[in-house]
């Protein structure tokens, strides 16, 4: 099967639209055809040259939504023609992790995904007769494209894909790590650090879990209407601070904040979230992806007296369980997907993407495979 | 009121057994006998002039039990003759942290407590007419004490002092941390670092919660009989090893512990107990006390992937309301405290006492006021 893709050849240089040849799916995988996909700032980590995990070259892309072509002979979840979002963290359901009730990180394919292959150590993609990498067991940046069963989720037919590609990563991680990994109660006061698609979507699942304070924390001034809209209450601009910007938020917070939220992945403003925290119960919740190499440090006195550090990935979201009851409640109108969408594009745009995620200036790209947006 | 009391009048200097003079207790404060002492590593710590809050010359001393005196005209909660046990962590029952229901870190007292002083900014002993400090608003290295009304918990007359003194710090802390901070399920596997007092505290807080391995790891051999006695089920050295600790403990336990417990004060053990918990769900608790300006570090990914970084100051017990129930649990045979206790020696002997801890020859040596333990 031929089919148009965005490949990264080279860390650090842009994608290059091309034709690959895509195989198709063995025994327990599914080929897709992806209608509608959105770049993340992890996609731009990875083409960066930072992530000590990435390979080139390779088809990158984890937010997308489309519909099943193809299924191998084991598959059973899913077939030809249903409507589906691609899942970077995949459910096996019978895994230690799986099974433990505690966490969403299945190992069944960890393995392998993480070094761009499927689970037989083998790639689908190829270009003129060379491998290609997958990535994060997705790559969406190809119209049609090869996972795991077990990577996939079946969805509502009448949700419109070009919104719910969004929960392949950003919102879900937002309104996740709000509920599912701090367990925000109603009254809280919060700090969210970082206002990009992550943390937008934190400030909403906040707001949804009845927070009396959400304190936006971000350098660009620009992010703040949108913020406002998903419920932020107040803006701190550390730019505008002498002090630490931890500091500004136990002052302005009588203590501390009892839930901080760090959306960017920026190590001493992970120090700083935790440092936000109230004496005795603040939570803080680790959702950026730093840099290779890079540690976050404390004092030890700062956890000794109360304060609790943790990490949330996908918002402990367990993909196939859960996002086809999120796709309801953003039918029902109780998640706003449409907001993140600041732009739309034609998919052979998508450098212009990154470009405009660079530039802070877009939240979500939706970009069409085959569209005319422009 | 003339006292005998072991006077740390300089760091890095043994103490000095001098007469002091004690004031009478305030509205609010209670004068203590203490009858029976005990030396734990933050009174060695805050001697050798790490601890930046130190202040000289004080009367240290925070594990101890005796009987009322005098009370201030406005003590409701104690009479003389009441047996008492002083509580560093005192419990108001009315500020933000004791109305939170999360915390036992009540605020009250604690900012004159941390300089050493009595809540109206003065001390109640002195020596050939110059003040002394107070510490850990317990200074239980006299034997007469003055404390705040809130830093003393009434028990139970026929529990005997010469063995709960012990609930002062060390055991509560270890029994607390595991039930109230981590509070630990049945079944589960755990690490604990450093085998004092606390840790094997921590490993009896774990048996009675019914967990089905208990790791314990130190450098000193000497120690391990007494942690199986304790529950132990299993010793691991580190210098046996050439790995790092937590590499061999994740081997161990195929993939990890579901908690882990500091309880020396290593900032780089701190980072080992975080690293040995399993990922998507282990915790790892920070009882020790690490030296002034000491940073813990890990790299965040540890956190996004799933394990959870706390710690627990006297074992989140709320001193007042709990540690009566904790006497009656001694009583009934369900926590052992004399195992904990290694020597006897007259408080005379109280540089003695230091001596063996460093050793690292005794858990705890009972310092009797008064006595002939010659």
């Amino acid at each position: 099967m031929k089919s148009k893709a965005a490949v990264a050849f080279e860390a650090g240089k842009p994608l290059e639209i091309v034709e690959i040849d895509v195989e198709d799916p063995k025994a327990t995988e599914v080929m897709v055809k992806i209608l509608y996909t959105s770049v993340c700032h992890t996609d731009a980590f990875t083409l960066s040259g930072d992530d000590p995990e990435g390979v080139f070259p390779a088809v990158l892309g984890h937010e997308g939504a489309g519909v099943v072509v193809k299924v191998g002979s084991d598959v059973t979840s899913v077939a030809v023609g249903d409507h589906v979002i691609p899942l970077y963290t995949a459910e096996c359901g019978k895994c230690k992790f799986c099974l433990s009730g505690k966490t969403n990180l299945c190992s069944a394919v960890r393995e392998t995904q993480g070094k761009g292959l499927m689970p037989d150590g083998t790639t689908r993609f190829s270009y003129q007769g060379k491998p290609i990498y997958h990535y994060m067991g997705t790559s969406t940046f190809s119209e049609y494209t090869v996972v795991n069963e077990i990577n996939l989720v079946k969805i509502d037919e009448s949700a419109p894909l070009d919104k719910v590609a969004l929960f392949g990563c950003g919102v879900t991680t937002g309104l996740g790590a709000v509920k599912n990994t701090a367990n925000v109660e109603a009254g809280s006061t919060n700090a969210v650090f970082g206002l990009g698609a992550i943390g937008l979507a934190v400030i909403q699942g906040l707001k949804k879990a009845g927070a009396s304070r959400i304190i936006a924390v971000d350098t660009n001034p620009d992010k703040w209407p949108l913020a406002q809209k998903m419920g932020a209450t107040a803006f701190v601009n550390p730019k505008d601070h002498d002090q630490p910007i931890q500091e500004v938020l136990v002052e302005m917070t009588d203590g501390g904040v009892d839930y901080s939220f760090e959306c960017i992945g920026n190590v001493d403003v992970m120090r700083a979230a935790l440092e936000a925290c109230h004496k005795g119960w603040g939570e803080s919740i680790i959702i950026g992806v730093a840099g290779a190499g890079k540690e976050i440090a404390t004092r030890p006195f700062q956890l000794v007296t109360g304060r609790v550090w943790k990490g949330s990935a996908f918002g402990g979201v367990k993909g196939r369980s859960q996002l086809p009851g999120m796709v309801q409640d953003y039918m029902a109108g109780e998640i706003d997907l449409d907001s993140f969408i600041t732009h739309h594009l034609d998919f052979e745009d998508i450098n212009t993407s990154f470009d405009l995620l660079h530039a802070g200036e877009s939240i979500r790209t939706i970009l069409t495979y085959g569209g005319d947006n422009a």
